[in-house]
């Protein structure tokens, strides 16, 4: 752990005024935990494991910055509210799922709300503890896009932020955690440019959801090695 | 790391007197081992998989819990006898799998036991590392079932914690873990109410093999998308 | 952390002088890099899913040592060369995979190389953080191998680490950390014994794949159980 960031640790992120912050990362936590939950019942598991999946998706990509940058216990696990809201987001799969999957595209809508804030707040945090600016644009990424890797993981799917065939995820997380970064270099991280940040990263999202925004496959692919095609 | 958990961190989860709870621990994390093991001859793994996969069996949620409260260096990687006894195990598994496997009715008893040791003692633990009720409770989950769900990734199984046609394992672990925290909370956690939770777990996860417990999975399920019915 | 550990932290396994330890690490890290960018390839992902599975391939050992011995925030991310690396690696695979898999005995080469050099500076490092000789070859063996199994796990196969139809890994590695903890134990690492441990590696390595060394399964396997028999 850095020294000293014991102290700024419950205060880091703060880039809007702290209600705020906790009521932006709770809905966040929220929708993420929906997509995990979802998934769980397509895959045919029990409450408890749309509850975990839930919580998995929701925090996972949060608790990997926190290992990484020292920051323990992970603020995942000393904060009530963050712990607590996928379990009800779980519940509310568990008796509403065909509700839930018919509102889809608004689930996809506040995914990309999340993915904005979560690159934002993440990046923040790493250079808060001490990490240099590739670094927290890489954990930026991280916070926004690793809980849904370990999702897929668990669920046995290939991580489709990995596929060639889903809308590009990581490019709208990068161009958030940079522009995070490079505010953040020029000491202008205020809550009106954060919110700039996020919005960008969230309408990039929704544009490759709109237009099907593909991201290329290796160039001159020997088609007999590949099972999609 | 908590200020001061360095000290504490030797003889924390100190419930039971330091011989015994030692050589709980070692048969928990034996009888974890031999569920690693065995899933790897089932997978046809060399003996370097079985190995491999009854560490990460038996050690992986200890590991997992001992990262996100920040107890550095992990026990797992201190203590000699935690890391050799699963490779014990292993080896037993190579030589005399048949075996193992005729007597597996008393593995899963040895792994129920280990279940409600592990969920007592890990919510000890990371409440001696400052974190409140809840997130003790969810890490007490954590130490039990972390190391089966990370055994079944490496596996490529679906883990068996979120399936709904496998016997409850998590609700035994999450009473298990509630009840310990309980006893926390009014200050009454000694070896006797220690030894009862973890064996409330234990009976319950026994009950649960017998009478074929399992979880509800969501409600209004839509068939066409569940793969399994 | 280990007290004190901050401060050897930046010098630690400095078995070779600083800049041949930083040139021999790149090299380990680029053709590791190298491994998980054509598995992401072969399996049909874009070019976010190959720079992805380089970075986790090359740096997912070290971080997982990193994270066991509490040395936060993990090498991989304070240490721009460590994290730019596997995306250059990543590009080459993107632009030119064909030629790259042409000189893939070239790259099963390199990737020898890369374990024997990172079991060896990976025992070093868990001994300089306080953790004792049987822990600190494990740890030798997790930062050589770690990577390769993140790797595989997240392109949805069995980690080739634990299969038995593929020559051996674990014992090249076992033999350098052992050897490495042996000289660290007598006082004896030095470059030039440090060097020997690594070739020792390497070369048993070479010799698995040349003369397609593989181990044991378990004995009296029972074939119905078995799925590729």
């Amino acid at each position: 752990m850095v020294p000293g960031a014991g102290e700024t640790g419950a205060v880091t992120s703060q880039i809007f005024p702290s209600d705020v912050q906790q009521t932006l990362d709770l809905v966040g936590i929220f929708v993420f935990a929906l997509s995990g939950g979802l998934l769980a019942v397509r895959k045919n598991m029990d409450i408890f494991g749309i509850c975990v999946l839930a919580e998995v998706t929701a925090l996972g990509g949060g608790v990997m910055r926190d290992l990484v940058i020292g920051a323990t216990p992970v603020a995942a696990f000393s904060n009530l509210g963050y712990f607590s809201t996928p379990l009800a987001a779980g519940l509310v799969v568990f008796f509403l799922h065909p509700q839930v999957e018919r509102i889809n595209r608004s689930v996809q809508t506040l995914d990309a709300l999340g993915l904005g804030l979560f690159c934002v707040t993440g990046t923040a945090k790493a250079h808060d503890y001490g990490l240099g600016s590739v670094a927290s644009v890489a954990l930026g990424m991280v916070t926004a896009a690793g809980g849904g890797v370990m999702r897929d993981v668990l669920a046995q799917d290939i991580p489709s932020l990995l596929r060639w065939d889903r809308e590009i995820y990581a490019v709208p997380a990068l161009i958030g955690s940079a522009g995070t970064a490079v505010l953040i270099a020029v000491d202008h991280l205020t809550a009106a440019t954060g919110t700039t940040a996020a919005l960008t990263a969230f309408l990039l999202r929704m544009f490759a959801l709109k237009f099907g925004w593909r991201a290329p496959r290796a160039w001159h692919r020997n088609g007999s090695r590949t099972s999609e095609e």
